[in-house]
């Protein structure tokens, strides 16, 4: 099934995506999921999480803005997915940049089985113990091989790892693919990245298997990219944009837009 | 009092409007409370709820994101706002999708005398125990005749019920109105329910009676929806001429515009 | 060094900026900091406050949102700021309009070296025991002559004192300026005080005293205001602008619209 098959499943199914998130982009990516053509929802209290997820054909785990009670319910909520066989995506955001959150990442992979891990090159190192400069939510330095880092992490986690920057790379394990769609302007913008797991829950849906489904969204969500780009003035009108062109999505030239290799 | 009435004096008058509301949306519940012509205060401590909720208007709960203290806090400042007799509109969101918030919805209406509940469908029939379905937090399913239903919860809560959707029921029990005024792309984005609990709680702070700014503030909200859409090219775009349409929002032709019956 | 200088300077470090602020701007505040040229990172978990504050160039706190556990973050995050010799920027959001607000502003001031006190005349004047009408979040009364707060402020607090209004104030107890830049559009969007305080956060990252860069905040802020008012059709597309207007600031231009006296 290809991403423009996916993305038509998607919007005649219309999934719900349970997200817990992180304060700074709930509204980003809840307006992302219902512009792609899934439902958001966010709930986070340990009474209503597991109910919750049994409702969702995917589970978004993001670790933005962290606190102790929320890591609970993620764990919480994660083992609900399992036992449902809701396909879980984590993004570990900041991880390398405290041991806090690198250390949530960990117990998150640890108690739950994830299906995809999305980050930056520096996040999916810090994950694996490959040295890395994550400052603050940035990853500024040289990983070197993001192919090699995503292989390495996907074998290392026991997941599909999804490593995203001027080009993602996506493995698990044994295939690989490398995703050149996009537009520097994404990295204008605060949550484009969190945007990007979200995407990727809402194409774990409909998609016959995680990685399908990892590069599938990033097609999509780099497509969605270009075409924001644009007439962009800047960071704000591609804000805007992309929700306009997330929407305008059309499932039947995506394939022959993909830039997959 | 006519909704152009309303709204020339709510921009006399800038009420305060604390909202206790959900993560997703603070922000754009402020603009929108903002592009009205009110102010809008956003305060959750137990500390502070009754002090600020004294200096309000009206008080909005929304239980969109919902945890323990939360709750808690909305059952104070409700209480407080009942002793101040500042009206209380509260937004059930996701009511139906999880007993946990259908039960927080239901402890809410036990506490606090509720002047408004502005709700989908599904979840204002969720709280009267009328079967229906809620997905996340769309009310995916048919719950039959929606005039009957706000009559129905409005008899059986004690409250004006406010229930929107493509047309708009609201109902004391024994009056009843329907609001055309609208747009489908309100559907497109995020918030706008929760946009018009606002929206409700704005006009309860200056209509004769929790009926008339329950009607009045639909019809401002929908015909702000209606020339938001003019010109979008998606939800993006949208979402952006929705905060500039409801700052537009003229008093002299608000009535004239309003398709209400 | 001048405001185009110290933006240079900026763009070319890409400065962290830690904010520890509320939920309602959260967004605004992240696309402000990547617009302006720094990277933003939200952390208030007091697991890794005093590890993220340790990477960056600047610390704001702000108390829109507030809630006990929260404003221990804060103290623990300003302390290890003062520690590490990273300036300290408090947005004492709705000081005067609870004694909640008041009182944790006032022991964020005792508890930690705060660089800069950025608010409005109703807050700042709350903090020094001046009468002041704060509604909500907004400053409605007279508060007389502003720069005369500005300075009593800055000599009471033993801080730089940014009052922010038509006209802004800034004093260190010594020297004063007035910053004329602006427009009246950046008062019809929520979180545009909460942003020029990231914004003075930014600047304290690379300007030579903090009133230096509490002062080129205010320029680079309200030029990008006078840009964005420039085609807005409303306080949506006002809002959008902003970003666009803040990335599109030009280093060799800005001293000469400055309007500093």
């Amino acid at each position: 099934m290809s991403a423009g098959e996916s993305l038509a499943r998607l919007r005649e199914r219309k999934p719900l995506v349970h997200q817990i998130t992180n304060y700074v982009v709930m509204n980003e990516t809840a307006n992302a999921t219902l512009a792609l053509g899934a439902l958001p929802v966010m709930a986070h209290a340990p009474e209503e999480v597991e109910e919750m997820v049994g409702l969702a054909g995917a589970l978004v785990l993001n670790i933005g803005t962290l606190s102790n009670h929320w890591i609970e319910a993620m764990v919480m909520a994660g083992r609900a997915a399992n036992a449902s066989g809701v396909p879980v995506v984590l993004d570990p955001v900041g991880a390398g940049a405290t041991g806090y959150r690198t250390g949530a990442a960990r117990r998150i992979l640890d108690e739950v089985d994830v299906s995809v891990v999305r980050g930056n090159a520096g996040e999916v190192a810090s994950l694996v113990g490959v040295a890395a400069e994550v400052r603050g939510v940035e990853s500024v330095g040289d990983v070197g091989d993001p192919a090699g880092l995503a292989r390495h992490a996907a074998l290392a986690l026991g997941v599909v790892a999804s490593v995203t920057g001027p080009v993602d790379h996506i493995s698990d394990g044994e295939r690989a693919a490398a995703v050149s769609n996009g537009d520097p302007m994404l990295a204008s913008i605060t949550g484009t990245g969190c945007m990007s797991s979200t995407v990727t829950g809402c194409f774990l849906a409909v998609a016959p298997t995680p990685f399908d489904g990892a590069v599938q969204a990033l097609v999509a969500f780099g497509v969605a990219g270009e075409d924001a780009a644009r007439d962009a003035k800047g960071p704000g009108s591609f804000h805007v944009n992309l929700y306009d062109a997330l929407a305008a999505l059309d499932p039947a030239t995506l394939d022959e837009r993909a830039r997959v290799s």
